[in-house]
């Protein structure tokens, strides 16, 4: 099959941070680099480099990726050299092997916001993007406002591309900076870009979602003959979003005719991992997954009509246009409870655990997790608890040990320099083979530093409980996401712990109160629990 | 100026209520079916009567509207005559001055879902359409799966659909059931199902977002050449949900060629009362609303980069497609570390501080946050902590109260009863007016659960504050999250809290410590001390 190469530009770190409310930190921005290299996207726009501390700790600690790392930033201003922008230094000086610098390429703007003449503007990018060729790395010029300006003046908003071009840009990306332009639009206007002579494997396509057409303006790019797209994951991005690659990825690849006439660098196998993904991104932002996204969303494949989901039961392409498991998704009948339970089934044999048909264990387990749920729980990732629930149910989780109460203090006042610090501790009483265990610990980190009362209370468990405490030795807590929600009447708080040890496992365990340290030591002692049943197996000894 | 008539179908209350987790209530149904009607859509799908409980009731207690209220149900089944099927009769029986019925036209779906011969099928949809049209009521046909079945089968989806409009229907609507067409697909076959003679102006689309493409379907429909669009608000739906009326209203009065090619229900007054709209429908369904939707969104028109902060100054335009006040919307200028001088001062003008341009204040601040923000902070939506934080630079925050200590204690024990319970306890020692205050609160409630160690605080901290005591009476906390973030080297914890008042205020402040009781403590006294700023006047009395 004859296929050409379209390129996807991933900017989740760059504009994908413009989104209110998120501010990765440098650990975030290496584990989304890496997702995002597994998945195999083309290009990853790392950051800002000297415009913000973290991007630069981030191309500073960069992981290796086959994907090209990219530094953004913006042409050089005038009045000065390339060579002499401080600015654009700053970009180059990451290091990285692509560049993407964003320049005008509306008239309006280049008069009214810059305030200089129309040919200025002209050179600074030529010279901008020279200089970054010249340096040999891959060259790339964001046409910032191109649709806009296009319909203003279109001889100039294409000048400004070929400027970039001549000067040795691998891609122009027209943008649709503001968001306003429609599919019909960016199919014409990429097309006249074109038939003047622009080669289309040159031009890259920027959307943002301000008339929720970002996809589609990427696609009718696409259609028109752009071979670039950039976007982000999960659609993140200034305002409403860029184009959502978790959308798009699937289409060009399922899809025709993107499939046939198109290769990309996400495979059949990159993209059953997409669901995985995406909701990585919405637990390191802490957002609640949207069920209603395409593709990934936990309602994509819900077929709530009773009509729907009976035609489903016969042949699942009657009401699914993809595969579920394609994108690493799965289908929810939600009324039926027949499929609750195969559901249910096919979940503990992922933990371990063989439940044969029918047996009545299966309707008490789904009871408790509908009871659970009611009152705030969630199990969705919480797969470690809800592991441990079903082996209760099922009668095949050990009492390791038992906790008689906790006590955990926090004091903040003057120590002896007047400033103010704080001091958590806490005392664990358990009993463990048929004796009484006292444990008082501080949460003081190496440097001193508090680490509050959780972290106070994971020391003072662990630290005595007899034959199993070598065993938990090699593990820690990696993460801990609190949410406030509905239990019954009430708002309660929900603490998801994640915790990893030394094996390179790593499990979710789940807690709900009204006390948010009372929800915590409840997924704490899940933690526990869990890493025991694994490395104790089911023999083990089983406390009184 | 010469315009057509195209007209918006709005199926929220059916297909939305497909959503997985919506059940509206006819109370709910009947407020919905008001703010649409004001809106000015030209049909209210209001159900399928019969089908279940709460649209049988809603029918029955349906509002006066101008929009045509319309019953949904299906054609009649094989083996009887309309006048004989009862599950039609139920649609009948609803009264409304238009029926929508639905009916296979995709041939696949009729042999082997319904297991009838494809003549059978056509039969009994144009008996059925002929049926609605004899009792004097406008007929509507639904056509399943359209798309799937004119590609499969272009000869049968088309006879489905003319015997539906030759038997007297008013709209034939082409469904894309499944959600998988694209817009260029939708685009092409409306066009050949045009030029194959049928009428654009008795065309609707009805398509669903499974690939994010539904508002592009529909406007692809529209350009070529159908004049009905069925939606949802806010794109609630089966699945991923149908294509979204809120996006869709919007662009169709504001953006060309529809403004001056059609005239729609919807006046640009009504436009103006969008957002609330959407937001009443997010509050029924006790949803957090969506910040990045396209128009309504809260991050909308909210401008996070600095160099498109600076520029929106100078002109909206720059940097908007629409201006925001059009849908009822609001521009919003956030802190983030990217932001420049400019956009601080508007957004200290919001608090009510006056800083004039230049004024070495502004770069303290920005240095200020700048450090902040390293340390874990965020003033995206902590607005309140913000303006504390500049009123501090600024020396316009006075002294209310000093904190000298506070210790806080959870302890879980056994009750006399033997069962587990929790306590929490918190010592708070200020100074107020020179004086000494220590005050100790524990966290139950009226029904005597422990509500945790925040709580606990949260009251001890306002028990007693002297003169301040009496202005705080009125004022609680509503939401709280956490996030673990990076702040520096090390892992912190960030608390948001909620909090609101008597007089209808509202305001976010933030914490970050090491310690999550710590960083409650100091979004808390960020709270309260806001609170006082906004009570007390900048005259009041300063403690020593």
């Amino acid at each position: 099959m004859h296929t050409e190469r379209l390129y996807l530009y991933d900017t989740t770190l760059r504009d994908g941070q413009q989104t209110q409310g998120v501010q990765f930190s440098t650990a975030e921005k290496i584990q989304i680099a890496q997702a995002l290299d597994q998945l195999g996207v083309d290009y990853i726009e790392g950051g800002w480099p000297g415009a913000n501390p973290t991007d630069s700790a981030f191309f500073d600690a960069a992981p290796k990726t086959s994907a090209r790392l990219t530094a953004f930033g913006m042409t050089k201003r005038s009045g000065r050299s390339a060579e002499n922008d401080d600015v654009l230094a700053a970009v180059m000086n990451a290091d990285t092997q692509a560049v993407c610098l964003v320049g005008k390429s509306h008239d309006y703007h280049v008069t009214h916001a810059l305030g200089i003449p129309l040919e200025e503007n002209v050179e600074n990018i030529r010279a901008s993007v020279a200089h970054v060729a010249a340096q040999g790395r891959e060259a790339l010029f964001d046409a910032e406002h191109f649709f806009d300006g296009y319909k203003d003046n279109p001889g100039y908003a294409i000048e400004v591309c070929r400027a970039a071009l001549n000067a040795g840009a691998r891609w122009v990306v027209l943008c649709d900076t503001n968001g306003g332009a429609l599919p019909a639009e960016v199919s014409r206007i990429v097309s006249e870009v074109i038939a003047a002579g622009f080669p289309g494997d040159r031009l890259g396509i920027h959307t943002h979602n301000d008339t929720e057409n970002a996809v589609a303006c990427s696609l009718a790019a696409v259609n028109a003959g752009a071979r670039q797209i950039q976007g982000t994951l999960n659609g993140l991005g200034e305002r409403c979003g860029n184009a959502n690659l978790t959308a798009l990825i699937p289409t060009l690849l399922l899809k025709e005719p993107y499939a046939s006439q198109f290769d990309i660098g996400v495979s059949n196998q990159a993209l059953a991992d997409l669901t995985r993904i995406s909701r990585m991104l919405d637990d390191i932002l802490n957002r609640v997954p949207s069920k209603q996204s395409a593709y990934v969303g936990a309602s994509a494949f819900a077929h709530k009509a009773g009509l729907h989901a009976s035609a489903i039961l016969k042949d699942p392409t009657t009401y699914e246009h993809v595969d579920p498991a394609s994108v690493g998704n799965a289908r929810i009948i939600p009324m039926s409870n027949q499929a609750g339970q195969s559901n249910l089934r096919k979940r503990l044999a992922e933990a371990g655990l063989t439940v044969d048909q029918g047996d009545p264990a299966l309707g008490h387990i789904l009871d408790r997790i509908k009871l659970r749920e009611a009152d705030g729980y969630s199990y969705d990732t919480a797969q470690a608890s809800f592991e441990l629930l079903a082996r209760d149910e099922l009668g095949q989780l050990p009492a390791f040990f038992e906790v008689k109460r906790y006590k955990v203090t926090v004091e903040r006042r003057k120590n002896k320099y007047n400033k103010m610090v704080s001091l958590s501790e806490a005392v664990v009483v358990v009993k463990v083979d048929g004796e009484k265990k006292l444990s008082v610990s501080e949460s003081h980190d190496e440097t001193g530093n508090d680490r509050g009362p959780v972290n106070a209370l994971a020391k003072a468990l662990s630290k005595d409980l007899g034959q199993y405490s070598r065993i938990l030795d090699d593990m820690h807590l990696v993460d801990f996401k609190v949410r406030i929600t509905q239990g019954g009447t009430e708002a309660v708080t929900r603490v998801i712990i994640d915790s990893e040890d030394g094996q390179g496992r790593r499990w979710s365990t789940v807690g709900v109160s009204a006390n948010i340290v009372d929800a915590s030591f409840e997924a704490l002692l899940d933690a526990i629990q869990w890493k025991l049943v694994r490395d104790c197996g089911r023999q083990s000894a089983v406390a009184e």
